[in-house]
């Protein structure tokens, strides 16, 4: 088995546990370097890791000890560091959103397009979780029938201070768009907004709800809460002909204690999705060494994109706004 | 305790549940009459239960032996038979819809607001469920917070041939709206309705996805889906600031067998609401005798059918309907 | 319907539950009398119930307007009263245990024996369980096939201070007895009991553990650990030849609140088993009124005990324990 | 970060999956070669893997290219080929049970003794269950309090032909006995057996209820069925002094289909302990690379199998017998 030899390209929150996956328990692969602004940060994960501290991005993907990269840097360097990594035809696994505009995510589709080789994934993670992935799984055995509704829960603890309501649907609602998309294989038509009275306890920003329709004649709801203060918790029910299928999200283990029976909620996503990471990096190594992926393309990255737009013009409207459709170019298929 | 003689007049399924359960498990009150125009099933039915048989609507409800009366004959004479229990001055349990119009409704009110006595109590049973009940009193703890979203689902395992898809909101969500007043203690003030594809397995219908607006600012939504194939399964979760209250619809066993791990789902509503349907009956005859109830009012009736005219309206337009807002008689605080 | 009106024996914790649920939710009785050594607390019960205080056990079951008594006293007057109940040819739901030793529970079958009526039913009220009830209807319909296991749990929150390691076997793991007893519809022919180390949170006595073996077969585990902290926790799953049934014990609605998804455990009992008793006083008087009922007669009470005795040698030896067979008499089957 | 080359003997379904988890997703790991008697399976699953097929287990254990050794031959040969590895300084991974005598275990920790290096770890991959552990943790955070009892339930769908009653103890409870010492760091003491009726789908072999004492003072019981024709179900539940905490063994997804809501039951163990299976060999390349771990060592297996010895005693006399307690080596701390 060939050894892929990954640079990491930021090493915040992220960056450090893609690093430790990748160094722990990733087959095929090898933490070689890693680059962050915050030099000392980058050293201690180096440490940790045996990997290789770099003086900057792009030192680090023109490397020939560096075959494929992972940008966790701050989200408006995702375009262009993604466009260096096309240029030098290493692959890379980008963070989501793939680029701060759509006109950004349209520029590294057109760079690819032009390299003609696939090199791109977007971290949208929760495609590598085994509960989406026995939802997808039991709605292409068809025991269920067709899809006619999908149900979406995204509850966040307490979210940071900078989120505007606005965010909430940009940043926060950003996984559904692409877990709907990736479910039903299917493309989003329509967007309706509506927005509950703010929590007292996060007053800045209000919860959102989202109502989309595809263009089959799904109807896709979600609920955005990035405040609901009783953990991280994320869900999903996926309505069929003849029956539903939902995410479990209950964990390894139940608990009788202090007049409660159930389980323990986690604080946020990373005990919750630790398997979709594991799978998300062993996919990613796996695809570089020619077997297929299921992980996120441009073009879907670019597509979640044009859903987060016509969201936000629906909140701001207060009306069903229409997501412009387009043919899936013949490269992304 | 004094023994409230109860009349029943009509005696399909709902009537003669309600004469079962009223002659086997209700104190305070003794079934003492029954009517139908089938004759022979209201036979049946008092052989069964030791009632007297009426031969008119109109006779049983004059009659001096009986003290009130439920009413559970078709829903186009629901107000008809409302108006005389009230010129007759004896309470009634009027099986939802109040009324098949709107006006149908408002003449009701007028009638119980003139003669002075509150009488009428519409047969939203869910009410009496103790589901519903725990969360209001959950949310009334303020222990969760203020609610912020309301998320209900109503499905059906197979809907009779004469639902229509307008019909699926007129009829069959009418709980929704009642229990969603109910459990907030709030107006319903806007209506959007979306419908996905048709079920194949029930090609002359669509299901239903309600979004409602309340007053203080919770965002409903409602899936109505008669034709589920799989089971009877009414949900609900209410999200609050700082948790969750949510319908548990586990009946009072588990059984693995089969390759499955779970509970099976009833066939109908019947063995679902089954404590509420007893608990409707006690509570209607204590309030009878003088206690506080909490059954829906004629106004509870009237604001709902204001609320399906709504949602009627916004299934035609695709748009986001206004439901009048209207201030409650005093009469009915 | 005729209307029996029932008396009763001690008005603590039990009695006065007993009270209040025939006053407000059971079918053709009216509570009519009550009586306590402890008069402030009977007056207090009947100013609430609407009930008659009387002077004494004894003129309580002579007096011509009490058809039939529930005895809720102290255990040792159990046998005594049921005594006066049988001579004074009234019906009498006496709570368990039927008798404070062996030989008052076979002077009360002899006197009802004797007398030749069926008058006395013994308060193990989880036969009126819908959980438990189900569990047999399972086991009925063969669906499962024949039974081989039956796992039980018994906790409670915080035994009372008096409670010993003896009397957690004799008091309360009785309710075990006859559920299995009902449930199997079998004998019990031996006892085995372990006892882990006590609590550090309960020092003075010991969790117990028993394992039974039935006539045909079928072993029974019972867990009784009366100070688990965490609250009261009833479980039992019945392991038939294909599959087996559970009881359920989350309430009618989840919680996820405060890091917790799932239900809060009951503090004790009553909650729990709110159904059961009323179940329990309706079947009563049912049975009163000649209807079949399947609640524990005399025999089942004496039965009970006597596995109890056999459990309490069994934890002195350490042995596996015999329980003497015994045919049923005629006239309790 | 170095690359164990591993061996695996016998490519039966057990080999076969331990090479495929170990190709596709550990690190620090390459499957070098397989030998199996059947030499036509052996060659598939290298042509599937890019292994080396040898000639005989002697060869591949002493290959200079082979680091490490997977043993899964049958039974029989466990403890002999233990000794080989033992003999050629390599370390093995052998699978339960470590020998098919006492005495061969004994000759085995022997050997590795005398060699003076830790080089077998026993194939006890409930120890890597993610469930298990979090029991462990839950334990070991003393938030529960101490263990006084230990519910263990083990069931399989159908049992293979030749098992029969006494191989229900020896190797289908053998799990139980190893994941028992594992959670309490504990000593069984003694075993009572107790055997219910057969099933009547299974007649030739009864089921088991296994009860143990520990050197602390907790009682653990342990239901065998293997067949129990729903599914595969493994369940445990720690019940400590102020709470309890229990394997969940849902999926990652819920279904509601044909009447049923719940999930469905896998049909083996290989789904339900996937996890478990590539953590197991991960930890035991991890090890290698030396960092600690919590494998089962020589000492965990023959301890295994003192208990199994006990619990036929038991089955046989139906009396508790004791499981003779000895000092852990210091060898084996």
């Amino acid at each position: 088995m060939p050894i892929t030899r990954v640079g990491i390209i930021g090493t915040g929150v992220m960056g450090s546990d893609h690093a430790r996956i990748l160094a722990s328990c990733v087959a095929g692969a090898e933490l070689a370097g890693v680059f962050d602004v915050d030099q000392a940060r980058a050293v201690s994960l180096a440490e940790e890791t045996g990997a290789r501290v770099f003086d900057g991005a792009t030192a680090l993907i023109a490397d020939q000890g560096i075959d494929a990269i992972i940008v966790c840097s701050p989200d408006a360097t995702h375009s262009e560091l993604a466009l260096a990594c096309i240029a030098a035809g290493k692959p890379a696994l980008v963070e989501k959103p793939l680029a701060s505009t759509v006109a950004g995510a349209v520029d590294v589709m057109k760079a690819e397009t032009t390299g003609g080789r696939r090199l791109i994934q977007v971290g949208f993670t929760r495609r590598f979780d085994p509960g989406y992935i026995a939802m997808k799984e039991a709605l292409a055995s068809d025991r269920l029938g067709q899809a006619l509704f999908l149900h979406c829960i995204h509850r966040n603890a307490v979210g940071p201070d900078y989120l505007t309501s606005e965010l909430v649907i940009a940043s926060s609602a950003g996984h559904e768009f692409d877990i709907t998309r990736f479910l039903l294989e299917d493309e989003i038509v329509s967007a309706t907004v509506a927005s509950p009275r703010a929590s007292r306890l996060a007053p800045n920003r209000q919860p959102q709800f989202i109502l989309l329709e595809t263009a089959s004649g799904v109807i896709v709801d979600i609920e955005v809460f990035v405040d609901c203060i009783y953990g991280y918790d994320v869900r999903a029910e996926l309505v069929c002909e003849k029956g539903t299928v939902s995410l479990n999200t209950s964990p390894a283990t139940m608990l009788r204690h202090a007049g409660y029976d159930g389980f323990e909620t986690p604080p946020d996503w990373r005990d919750r999705f630790k398997h979709a990471y594991r799978q998300q990096l062993q996919g990613w190594i796996d695809a570089i060494h020619g077997m297929p992926n299921h992980g996120a393309s441009t073009w879907d990255g670019y597509r979640s994109m044009k859903v987060t737009e016509a969201c936000l013009a629906a909140c701001r409207s207060g009306q069903k706004t229409a997501v412009p459709v387009e043919e899936m170019p013949t490269f992304y298929r």
